[in-house]
């Protein structure tokens, strides 16, 4: 499945979701990550960000797909990831 | 059509953008926009976006989506916007 991971993070913890999610995941702008990854890692991932993040005051959404080609993807101005080199 | 929008802007233009982009889009965090638009919403949204960025400073990342169904959107901690209400 691919995925989408967006978060606005209190910034004594955003440097350990970036270190984390890095991982796993294709960081490809500030507070944005994205990727291929199994649903069992998915799992793991929400399991692992529970423990990192205070839920009272940080928020990260996760948008996933079961397939990258239900998604279309287009930059504006600068690509700041690797990733239209992999796509 | 379904749409996020993620953007990266030099600070002197991140609010016209994101006052821009609340006309047609919800804000759900922090430079992150969602919502449903039509195909040449997204074409005149493109447009206007190259005129008030500057393409060689700024990123923008434009995830678009058939329908809302081809995806999955889960919060962990905090839901920033009204668009758990609107689901």
């Amino acid at each position: 499945m691919y995925v989408i991971i967006v978060y606005d993070i209190n910034v004594k913890r955003v440097n350990k979701v970036k270190a984390y999610l890095r991982k796993y995941l294709l960081w490809v702008q500030n507070s944005v990550f994205e990727g291929e990854i199994t649903k069992s890692q998915l799992e793991r991932i929400k399991k692992d960000l529970k423990i990192i993040c205070n839920e009272s005051e940080d928020s990260i959404i996760i948008y996933s797909f079961r397939t990258k080609r239900a998604m279309k993807r287009e930059v504006l101005g600068i690509e700041k990831s690797l990733i239209s080199e992999i796509i």
